[in-house]
Formats: structure tokens, sequence, C-alpha cells
């Protein structure tokens, strides 16, 4: 995985090298011999995979985060760019989870390569680097990809996805790649710049929201920005519905409850805000072009920004932070709750009330059309628990550093839903500069624990999990 | 039961006669006629009360509730002394759920037969009108005691005081007199005023907050506001303690685990707040004094405030509106989502990291040394999802009144605990008059469902409820 890792940022590095910065060229060089010394040393060494179990699968994926974000971290460092290394491994772990926080205060002074690489992370990210891994690795270690892909799917269920799961990963794979050209084509014809195109395509196709320039997405044109609106929402959707447009079963597409909640609530939000920050511009055109952008980045978790919407009215900033816990859908690169799990959420909850009113009813939660086995529901409604436990720890120690209520809030919401900027003094025109290293470390592991869906980090620092198993 | 409610304005009805209130005086006594005169017409139409089933329980409850706050306000505005009659509502409700919060920008400025009245609400809610009405309800409404008492006691469980509910509600309401008394003798002895102290009281046991001065409980001296702090933290203690204590079983209360964290966690936020403001203070005493004070007051969901905290670090905030969520114990007057809740909470998220580990281990949840029924534990698990649902829609429409974030959150979290002061623009200094009508009656709304518990109230607005029973 580190070998790859480092094959990963030659591209970087032959950017570094034609541009001539060269205090990235050594950075990335290093790095990448690091990577494959370790990464043969590691083939060499090769432990035995093929009794993967449930635990082994979830630390397996939740050490192999953090190790990559560790050894990603070492350009930003080394280079310069970014002096701190706790700074840089909070800006790598933003890029790998595709959170798109950033303790930048000024992201147009780094280097172009330094920004190619920062951007990539979040299309790595974006897919799982270990979907992606899974899917040039040996047939045999069949268990273990089973239960690395559990952990690492984000949502209640990977669905479709679990028979099959080398060819699967390798759809999944192509609609992602696909996608992608697609997109830098298109923002290309559109006459953005090919690096902005090619950088902003990997924060889009990872519902990730780095950007390369200060003011995100607001001085590109509204051509290019309804582009991105667009691709965002596209990328937020369970790429399992790609699949079932390609073989033609749009019926399927129209009967999955998910995707349409989750367009409707687009919809419904956008509507909203229009309204309600239309004071704020000439035409009606320009509230919703701003609305839709910021809905459609909020929801799939991106992050990017065409305005400030920390000027925006509160009833509009309190759409978009309820939007930040609903999340993308299920199976999609977004992160969040996920729209599913509202739904199950949403569904078990009426099932209750019908139960005290009704005692002997029987009722199952139905989510598209398909009863929902009782276990998922617990285990949906355990979820929220266990999530609300680590968001009030998470508020408790940064407010350590005696930032205001609403920026701390809205910074936990932001890193654990994976979607990068809040409100206050972590508005979109801010950063998370200002938070002390205990805080950056502990949003560092809301991101991790977010994108991960709670229980691989928790089993990971469990004491359990590291005691012979009876 | 309106009958009772005209009853108890009688002592308010005297004050104000004694004090030469006219206002006062017209409004109670049309109050009191009124409430007679429906009584006398309920009890001569009396339905037949013999089946009252779970249903008809929890729509009975929450009807009640509302009735009596419609009532209850009545006499604000025919005195004149609230002349919006959603105001008085919003006032009627914080006091009978003993939540505290208040719209009065001058609360010194009403008559004192009114501040009487006010106060008096709390104390009413405190122990539930309706297990008051109970102990002195014809005994052959048994099972219909039964299901009332369920939607009424605050907390997942009643416990020891299902069985024979009528000599247990007098059992209840014995400890509670008694504690009242105690309390205002104490305060009396220590130099209050006797019209403040019966207030204060009032206040305290019914952990409501409604104070009679504009600067809550700062004016007081140093003793009065330690016997405050010990009664709240006493009226905060599930009854049932007080009950193993007369019987004499000092090993049961030592081994219940919900008392004994909530006494932990009141000296770790105590100590941690203490440290934290350190620098307002001339000596450690007076910090740990104020610390104590707003520790208890918070925690038991009273309200009281002996200092501003809206000024204090952000640490000592977000520790305050953590207590806010944790509320009291189960089985006491207090409000929030009950310390034996968090506890259960817990003990079944450790449970299922557990079971990640060893998926073959069946482990139970257990309190106080007894199994928790599974069921217990996935209905407290839904009671969080449907909170954290109405939580969030509460905070979505009052949010349209455009006050910042942190006011908006703090206000609903101040108002669905039963505790009265949030932060920001609802902070102990301020009130509540700021919001929208409509935002009133979401906030009232919220008072409501969280003092029964969400469900009553839910199933109130509920289509099924409404509908014949199949």
């Amino acid at each position: 995985m580190l070998a790859l890792e480092g094959a990963f940022m030659i591209p970087a590095l032959i950017i570094a090298a034609v541009l001539g910065e060269k205090a990235s060229v050594i950075a990335f060089a290093e790095v990448i011999g690091l990577c494959l010394i370790i990464g043969a040393a590691g083939i060499i060494l090769k432990a035995d995979f093929n009794k993967v179990y449930a635990k082994e699968g979830y630390v397996t994926v939740a050490l192999a985060w953090i190790l990559l974000s560790l050894v990603g971290a070492l350009p930003f460092t080394l280079s310069g760019s970014i002096p701190n290394y706790i700074d840089a491994i909070f800006e790598c772990v933003s890029g790998f989870t595709t959170t798109g926080a950033s303790i930048l205060k000024n992201v147009e002074a780094l280097p172009r390569s330094m920004l190619y690489w920062r951007s990539f992370t979040h299309w790595l990210g974006g897919m799982g680097v270990l979907v992606f891994v899974l899917a040039i690795m040996p047939l045999n270690a069949g268990s273990a990809g089973f239960h690395i892909l559990r952990a690492e799917s984000p949502g209640p269920s990977v669905g479709k996805f679990v028979p099959k799961m080398r060819s699967n990963a390798r759809i999944l794979y192509s609609i992602y790649v696909a996608m992608t050209i697609i997109m830098a084509i298109l923002l290309i014809i559109f006459k953005m710049p090919a690096f902005d195109a090619v950088c902003i395509t990997f924060g889009t196709a990872g519902t990730g929201g780095f950007g390369i320039l200060a003011d995100s997405c607001a001085s590109y044109t509204s051509a290019q920005q309804i582009i991105i609106t667009v691709f965002m929402i596209l990328f937020g959707i369970n790429f399992s519905i790609y699949f079932l447009l390609l073989i033609g079963n749009i019926k399927a597409v129209f009967r999955d409850e998910e995707t349409m909640t989750y367009l409707a609530i687009i919809a419904v939000s956008t509507l909203i805000i229009m309204f309600n920050i239309r004071g704020f511009y000439s035409t009606w055109g320009e509230a919703l072009k701003d609305s839709a952008f910021q809905v459609g980045s909020i929801i799939t978790t991106s992050g990017f920004a065409t305005t400030d919407f920390n000027k925006w009215p509160e009833l509009s900033k309190t759409i978009l932070v309820t939007l930040m816990f609903i999340g993308a859908s299920a199976g999609s690169t977004g992160g969040g709750l996920k729209v599913s799990r509202i739904l199950i959420l949403l569904k078990s909850s009426r099932r209750t009330l019908k139960k005290m009113i009704h005692p002997r009813s029987v009722k199952h939660v139905r989510l598209s059309r398909k009863t929902v086995d009782i276990s998922v529901v617990h285990g949906v409604n355990i979820y929220i628990v266990v999530y609300c436990i680590i968001y009030a720890l998470s508020l408790l120690l940064i407010s350590i550093d005696d930032f205001d209520f609403t920026t701390n809030f809205t910074a936990v919401a932001a890193t654990i839903n994976n979607v990068g900027p809040g409100l206050g003094g972590v508005g979109p025109t801010s950063n998370f500069a200002g938070y002390s290293i205990l805080s950056k470390l502990v949003l560092s592991a809301d991101m991790l624990i977010g994108r991960l869906e709670l229980f691989p980090m928790l089993l990971l620092f469990s004491p359990g999990t590291w005691r012979r198993a009876v």
C-alpha cells in the first residue's frame, strides 16, 4: 500500500520537476524512496492475509488510513510548504478523508506540485484507497476483502456490491474514473485552466473540497460553477445507481428511495435558501446559482464555496448545518450520516410511535420496498448514539481553545461529517489554523472516525482489540 | 383537575388581596371562578375512566398539561402583568414544565401575587400535577393510574413505584413536601425574606428556576446560595433513594449507579470549572461556590444563576451545555436526558463495540448490578434518535428569527431539557422576549415535549391516535 502511495506521488514529482519547484522535488523524491523501501520490505515480510476476520479487517483499515496520512503529510513538511508536521497531518488527513478542512492561511502561496498532491489525496481518498487496492489485490484475499470493504464503504449497507468483490470494485472504479475524466474535460471546454480543472475535479470527485484559490470557487465563471454543482451532486449519489443505469434498469433507479429523497432534499433546501438570500443578489438567477452550489457542496460534504455563506441569514445557515449532518447517499464518496440512515431513523421512529398506539401491531421498516432487517435498524440507532457521544467529547476537548460555541460546534460538524468549512471562525473564508495542537489532533481523529463510519477507529483504541480473541 | 388548579390559585388571590394588588385580585378571582365552573361540569359529566389504555393515558397527560398551561396563563394576561397571551402561555408552560425560561424583561415589575403564582407553578409542575392528582384520585382508577404515571414520571423506568401506585404517590409527595418545608425554613433562618424564601424554594423543589429578582440569585448571601446549591442537587436525585434512606437501606443507596454517577459528574464538573474560572475571582472559595452553584443549577435543570456564566471561558460554557443534555436523575423533578439514560447509552455502545471484537459473546447491559432488558436498551436508543430529530426541526424553525447559532442552539437545549437559560442571547441575564410568536410556540412545545419525555406529545399530534383502534 505504501508502495502504491509512493507511485501515486510520481505525477506530483513530475509537476514539481517541470515547474522547477526544487524543494518539492527533493521532498517528493525522498518520500517516494521511503515508500518503496518500506513497501518492498512489506512484500518480503508479507504476512498471511488469507485469514482476516471482522476485527482484523476493521483494525487494518483504520491503521492503513492513519499510516497513509502520516506518510502523505511528509512531502508538505519536508518541502517546507507546511513547516509544522501536525499541521501537515491535519491537512493530509483532511485530504484523504475528503473533508477539505484546511489549516492554510494562504493556499495560493503553496507550490503547484503541492497543490496537486493536496487535491489528489481527495481523489485517492474519495473512492477509498483500499477499495482501489482491493481491485488489484490477489484473489485469494477474498475473505479479507469482504471485511475491509464493510469497514470502508460509506453507508449502512454495501448493498449489491458485497458478493463479487473484485469485479465490483473494478466496476465502481471505472465509473469513478469515467466521471472524473468527463468532468475535467467539461471544465476545460468551458475555459478553466487545465491545472485548475484537474485539481477541482479531484476535489469534486472525492467530495473533498480543497480548492487551489483563496476564494475557493468564487472566481470561476457561472458556467464552470454550474458544472461543479452538477458533478458534486452526481458524486453524492450511490454508485450502484450508475451501475443500474448502465444495465438499463431505469425503473429500479426511480424506485430507489435514498436517491429520490437525496434529490428532494437538495431541491427543497435550494429553494428555501434561494428565497432567504434573495436580498443579497440583484437577480433570482444568481441567488439560485449560489444557493444550489452551496446546498450541493454541503450535502455532498464537498465544502467548496462560491460565496461567504457565513454572512447569510440564520435560517440558511441552519439549513446548511443540518445538511452537514444528513450528508450524501450511502455508497457514494460523500460523508455525513447518509440519507439512507436518516430514512431508517425516521421510519423506525414512526414505527415506535405506531407501536405505542397499536401495541400489538408488528410493522417492519421498509426502504425502497424492501424490509430492513431489525438488526440493521438497531445498528443505525446505536450508530447515532455513538456519534452523539463522540461529538460531545470532541466538542468538550476543543472548547479548551476558547473559540466561540458556533465555531467549535460547526468545526466538529465539519470534520466528523467530512465537510470542510463550518460557520463562524471556521467559515468558508477562514481556516482551522487557529486551533491548538490538541484540537487539531482531535479534529483529525474526528475526520478519520467520520470517514470510516465510527467503529474501525474506535476498535483501534479499544483495549479489548489487542487482547487475544477467546 | 381544573377545579384543583383553581383551588391552588387561592393563596395567590389572598396574597393579592392582602397586598392590595387590585388587578391581580380580579384576575385570579375570575380564573378561579372559571376553573370551578368547568371543574364542576366535568364532575357532573364525568366520563367512565375505569378503562384507560396506554394510548389514552399518554394523550390524557399531554392534553392535561396543555390545558393547565392555557388556564394558568390567564391570570397573567387578565391582570395585565403579561399583556400578550402567547407570552403568558410561554411563561406558564415554562413554569409547569419547571423550565424557568422567561420572556419577562423586568421580572421585578411584576406584582407579588403574580410572582408567587409564577413560582408556585414550578412547585406544582415539579412533582407532576398528575402524580398529585393521582394520590387523591379514587382507587378504582388503578389501570389509568399506571399508564398516566408511566407518561409522567421523568426517566426510563419508574422502578419501585409502579405496583402500589396510590400509596407510593403519597410517599413521594410527602418526601417532596417535607424537603420543601425544610429548605424554606433553612433559608428563613439564614435571613432570607420569607416571600423570597418561599418562591425560591418552589423554584428549587421543582428544579424550575424562576427567581423573583432580576439577577436571579446573585444578590443573596453566600450561606443562602450554598443552601440553594445543596437543595438543587438533592431535588435532582431519584426520590426512591430517599425512600431507601428512610427505611434504612444505606447499602442499596451506595449501590445505586445512577445516583453515584450523578454525584460524580457534579464533583468533576465543579472542579474543572473552578480551575477554569479561577481568574475571575479573588479567592478559590468564591470560584468554587459559583462553580458548584452553576453546575448544580444546570445539571438539575433548575436554571438559577449567581453570575453571568455567559462570560465564562468556552470550556466552562461547553461543560454547562453538556450538563443541560445529561440532566438529573430519573425519578427526580429534574429534566434533561437523565443520568440513567446516559449510563444505558454508554454501556450499550460499549457492548456493541465488544460484540464487534468477539461476535459470539452475548453481553447484557447492567445497571446497579441488575440486567437491563434489551427492549429498554432499544427504547433508550430510539429515544435519542427521536430527540435529535425534534431538536433539529425546532432549531430550523426558530432559526427563521435570525438570532445567532449559539443563541438558537442553546435556546432549544434550554427548553427541551427544561433548564431555562442558555447562552448568547438567551443567557442568564437575558430572556426569550426577542423571539417571534412562532418561535415562542415551538419552544413552548419543546418544553412540554421534554417534560413529558417526548412520546405523549408526539402521540397527541399523530393522526393515528385519533383513529379508532383496530
